[in-house]
């Protein structure tokens, strides 16, 4: 029985035998406890969405011949990208933090290009079994997380050059069944509400790293995993007592450490193995994929717009000029985010295995556009807000039988407003602001999918400085015996497409 | 027999008997005029692309029934709107300029729409009449300009109540076969390149002001009109010998004033006549196409990113690693203006007239970044460009035989650099950034379709504060009593839609 | 016997009777509570410095004829105004936090000014009391906290007009002895960490407002004070084992609310009953003086530019051209700040009593500057610092037996680097951008001594466009008949100042 | 005879026999070329202010015992750094362009105690001969130009290395009675008005670049010199008849290359002559000094603040809000490049001469700060003037018979306002962001005494990394056996300096 709602999908999560750290301790069971299970919410409002508003949330699977969670879609055209892009914003607007699942539809989608090309160069049968996969995904409806980045050590070095091996993830044992992979994974969203995890390649690979090129899919809770829990600015308030302080009770975004160590890879989980050569186009398409998927933080940018005019409303100065200014400079920047996102995906072309991938530099521009706007959007916000949402006593002060009715006698503001009312909306900007899911909508933004440098490593890469210069020769009437140039990108070519669709 | 060159356009354009006033003189032939020909070259291109590159910049009208230029094009879906989008960079790269023809494109398809709805109303036959002007122009292939701005006058009154009833265009006399027009017409783009003219109301009317509600076409031409042409910065240098220090001697864009007096409107080329309660509907349309006409602006930026490319490149210096940081930038500005112009194009709905019409939203966000980002962009190109740009000597001076050398000998720069294609090069920045056609790159980025509050007004009015105070007061955990919000705005009816297409 | 040390000074808050409030319960020892202790270090350092660099945080008194502490000292001269800079830049750079002492330094210097203009007006000797106040506090060295904000419920209505009169403190009761005042007093920054704490009004009063128009000093322990204490982000580490996931153990700023139910002023304490015409005088002279002081947060700025710096060279990317210059604008920005704050202090003037004020125009600058940079600086820290910042597990798991030897082994980075130092810089910078010292440095710097609307007024009263106009017309050749403009500000008078020094 | 007034100034100017050539041809008499009067008008000012504002703008020299002008003032402690700086802005505000003589001011005192530091080292006696030529300077009441940059050729070679020798202007023989030197001298501000230049060497030189380090001054007439004029936007309007379309007609800048073959440097005029070690310690001073003189940015931001304000009022629009907020932020960013520079000269320090230099971080981050807010200041007076100011006709059209009535009918604005007048004050707002004095406003701004990356150069050498690292790792709580850091420089030394007048 394929999982279908949130609270089936938060079932499923039962009983599983993960080792879990956090705070020092063993985590018995992390569905109940109350700093991971907000994280698990998030997860499960994907399954909730789906069943709401099926057309958004869910695809007609070519492959499966299903309707399938729109996750784990593989997209047949740009219309499917753009869907995922309008998913994202929705979830980031339900939730108001990291819902998770973004890694696993975007290595999914990924590896049904990149394994068919090795296939087609090695004679190798990883597209099969990918496929496989995914079909099993779909039919069971389950939560896929993508692993990617390894500790990376001595930064200075490649994998195979570092004094502990084990600085990236590789094969360590080899037998008829499968392989063993010993490593870690730093960073991962969501690894703990997954049902299976892909690992995949950090970075590009030589010769040299025949072990470290490894693609493969596990169970969260196959032995030899090690889950190190991180922690979030105002991660205990979830474990206090109330629903205020947090900000946000319900929803929350995870990351942790996994640690693996002898951990087995059946055969036919395989995705990838000593291709070495495959890893950097494998790399590329995630980022590409991913980057634009950042347009979630739209809809976290909506949310704390959105606060922001309630608090302005509750001080009864939403008409004020300089707070509408404040509040239209917010959506402008958050509406900025969501086209370049948009505009990538829109801007999709077909690859040989039939997937469609959006376009590249407009990817980048969209995720670069996050490492920065969000900022300017939290900041704003703490100024429409004003200082009190620094300064608000605890909850447990508001209810308080002498204190609290102090609090709501000097805390009134316009006509009408309940205090806790207000509170709550300011904790809710400092939950998005400072607190645990600022960690989503500012830090996660600044370095998930790369960090701004990439970025920019990526545009430099795509921006045909040799075609924009003849541009600006020609005008300027320059003669030159112009070198054929060979442009590293043909960014201007997509740019020009007449049919996008065509091939 | 139609125009189908840009020598054809050109040639078109002589021996019209237009009254215009340049430096307090009337022009003679404007085609020969060395200040007005480069306006006229930038028009041409728009003509000689469509031979060029067909598929691009015309397309296929079910209108006439013909391949048409683009221009003149009915958007018949979100991919004709994409198109025109990519063809306005494309027409950017190739003049570095503005080429003057958007104005009539956006018209052209407001009316469609807006002629349509008011027929529907008051049961005239606007819509008819419309579609059969624009089956003329596209079967004589001819360039229309839309006339919008009118003087104003006291801005604290409308057009009914300013002391001089010119201020606003204005219907005068009626008669059988058609009306009479009086008032004139500000910053008209490209007016004297166009052979007709479509005049139309600047802003909401009301019942008092009948006698403005009017649009109609007129012959560039007409009987009654005077053109006084619009200085630009550096404009002469197009008058000096030579051809480097006027920066890109062969294009350039065009503004003047229109004054009309009793200029006549032959009853067929009448399009709206007193229903002023549609007069918010064309301007709301037309900018909504219009502000995202400006993608035009990115095909200048490359233009510009090219030129410091390769002044970097002249100068010796494209690797490091500050300038290269500073083209990446300029390019992440640029890709960010063209991301939100194409995602409002996609972002397309049908109207009733059976016109597409794009994404509001979006389009105010792209012209907003458009009044911002050039100018940081010709700010590094500045940066790039080095101290020289401003202080080199005239062309004179290096044609000159003592001095010429002695500026040979002293500016040399890189090996195998020629000294004057390093001065074409600075004198292209110049040119776009300070010179005749920063006022196409920078003021008119500020300032066409609308100012920057322009746009911050149509944001607000579509921002659905109550809609994102809804998200947030739900995860802030605030319980009331929302009354019903009427928001002025559907956007994220749109931003959710599945499929665009449909209706 | 004075205060001397820090140690001294704690002390000193041992056994006082204060009623607070923290987490719904009585804090009994606030001295011993873990998360009240580091806010009082942070004071206690202001003594300390005062010990260790007795030029820097002491000045000579030309009142009490003593060596007093620099944050008791009545200012004498520009170079006394520079000094508090200096030493606020310090304190920062010590602390990393708001040391909390600056409200009171700038009350004192501002009632110095102000009790004088007001018995040479109204014939009273609040100057003399004023002046044996401060006399008191520099010899007993005390720490001095100023209460300014009221709650201010109905923000479109005066004080005397709201419907409950406490929502602005005020003078309930007289007799022989002093006067009693009830009201509140929000974000009141190291109340509970002051011995004496001086009220203010908080906005312009009008002869409707009497009863408010009261300053006056009460002790820290007056009867009737229930201070309720602000949470902070991240606030709970301080409570947990460990010192490291705090971040900045040792040190942390206080924002607490005081309500006042009845509280006695001594006679010989009132600085103003009545006079509400000068309540205005005093809100500007303060914020004047107080606008300024925000350089303090440059201190924080060397701090948090250390910690990327060290991060940086703990992952072996110190020269890494974009991370060298990231840390340049971060530097930048930082000495940005810097620069307006002396300048202001420079460009001082005497006032009537013979305090000197520094200049508005100039601090109006610099606070408006600390609402912008520190968040940019912030974001460039979160850059270099990586995404690390918002995973690492807690201290508890570095320290487990089983856990933390992982950690140790995938955490390394660049060799020789301890990875518990790694995280400890790691933890310091999240606790200046999200954790419980960014409330100091981000949110306070938006909304302390004004939220940055407050500056744009004042700069708005102070910007002399009729002067700058008449600049403009001048050159410009415009002849008009200019009426006599009467600006508001006489800025340029002081710009043009010869000798600053002179009245 | 001194030269007392700006008239006497220009008369000084004339029957010299300069070798100028502009527009391939030579000028006869520069003072009565209408391109060329106003960059004079605009030095004769220095004059003019002399004599009006006598303690502004001459100080009271020890050196020649009498009252000279502040331009050829050695400053004798912080307060005459701070009135350079109130008297450039002063010069700014009456001039709106570039006056041309800082470069010379910062060239004598950059000298002072570099000619004094190689004496002590050498045993030479340039100081005396400094002294000397400053006196006799001060006495005439002479104007000094300096001459720094050299064309550089080959950037990635030094002076010695050049393929041509003259790409770095050096000492071609020598005699009895001085030195010849041959070479250029690019980007030379103001060189045509000086009556004496004195030239420098423009890099950092080594041991093989003897001839090389050479300084010493010539008149501007000296045989063997060509000047040839730079071109600046718009600069043919100084020569059309009228004075509205130049938008500042009296005043401008000027910029030219100066070509010397073998021209004579006599003995007494030598300050440097093989001491190539000294070379930097020269170029740092003055560019200490120089990047701060920028302040002069921050009078001619008042005029078009002013401008901006007046058309707002013109337009009957100065009190609609986003209008006003434009204004205030224009105001701020001015204020802030202000308060950098005087911050900097007030944190002057006293040389081994006795000459003082101001604080150089801080002179960094004022230019710094020039290279960006004035692009910003522009844009936002673009914004507020409107897109008239691109599109008006010219001062022809407005005195024309027939089109000059239509004109001022229908650029009619609020009553009472003279459409004249409205036209000058837009044609100086596209002087100064498009036009002729946006040569000075905005590029001078950016490349001035150093491009932008020259002062990130100068502020990564000063921004002590090692010390504010090791403030955050105290706070930290990082135990580190810290290596005894020697920083490049000693910033906060200067800072925390108690007394800044003290050596």
């Amino acid at each position: 029985m394929p999982i279908r709602t949130g609270q089936e999908y938060i079932d499923s999560l039962r009983g599983r035998k993960l080792k879990i750290f956090l705070f020092g301790e063993e985590v018995k069971d992390p569905v109940e406890h109350p700093m991971i299970r907000p994280t698990m919410n998030a997860v499960a409002e994907t399954y909730d969405l789906a069943v709401r508003e099926e057309e958004l949330a869910t695809a007609q699977s070519s492959l499966s011949g299903q309707r399938v969670n729109r996750f784990l879609h593989i997209v047949e055209g740009a219309q499917d990208l753009v869907l995922q892009n309008k998913m994202q914003r929705k979830m980031g607007q339900n939730t108001g933090t990291c819902f998770q699942r973004c890694v696993g539809m975007d290595a999914l989608n990924a590896l049904h290009s990149v394994t068919f090309e090795i296939d087609e160069k090695h004679g190798t049968n990883y597209h099969k079994r990918m496929l496989d996969f995914i079909k099993k995904m779909q039919t069971e409806n389950l939560v896929i997380g993508g692993a990617m980045t390894d500790p990376k050590g001595d930064r200075s070095k490649g994998p195979a050059e570092q004094a502990d091996p084990d600085m990236f993830l590789h094969v360590v044992k080899r037998d008829d069944k499968g392989i063993y992979v010993t490593g870690a994974k730093a960073h991962q969203t969501g690894c703990i509400n997954s049902h299976w995890i892909i690992l995949m390649p950090t970075l590009k690979l030589t010769e040299n790293d025949n072990d470290y090129a490894v693609v493969g899919a596990i169970p969260a809770d196959a032995p030899g995993i090690t889950y190190i829990y991180g922690r979030q600015s105002c991660d205990t308030r979830s474990m206090e007592e109330g629903d205020i302080d947090s900000g946000n009770a319900k929803y929350s975004g995870q990351e942790a450490m996994m640690v693996l160590d002898n951990v087995f890879i059946a055969k036919d989980k395989i995705f990838m193995d000593g291709e070495y050569e495959f890893a950097s186009m494998l790399i590329e398409r995630f980022t590409c994929y991913h980057r634009r998927s950042y347009v979630c933080k739209t809809g976290l940018g909506d949310v704390l717009i959105g606060a922001a005019a309630t608090i302005a409303d509750y001080n009864g100065i939403p008409n004020v000029s300089h707070i509408k200014d404040k509040l239209v400079e917010m959506t402008h920047l958050n509406e900025s985010i969501y086209a370049a996102g948009i505009a990538s995906s829109y801007q999709a072309h077909k690859l040989k295995s039939g997937v469609y991938l959006n376009d590249d530099m407009l990817a980048q521009v969209c995720k670069h556009n996050v490492t920065r706007f969000p900022y300017e959007i939290g900041r704003l916000a703490q100024d429409i807000a004003g200082g009190l949402m620094v300064t608000l006593p605890s909850e447990k002060d508001f209810r308080h039988p002498e204190v609290g009715p102090l609090l709501k006698k000097y805390l009134v503001g316009r006509k009408g407003v309940d205090v806790e009312n207000k509170v709550r909306v300011l904790r809710l900007i400092e939950n998005m602001t400072m607190g645990r899911n600022a960690v989503g909508y500012l830090t996660e933004s600044m370095h998930g999918a790369g960090s701004p440098q990439a970025q920019r490593i990526q545009i430099a890469r795509q921006m045909q400085l040799g075609y924009k210069s003849r541009l600006a020769k020609h005008l300027a009437g320059v003669k030159e015996d112009d070198e054929e140039i060979h442009e590293p990108s043909d960014y201007f070519k997509r740019v020009f497409k007449i049919n996008m669709s065509e091939e």
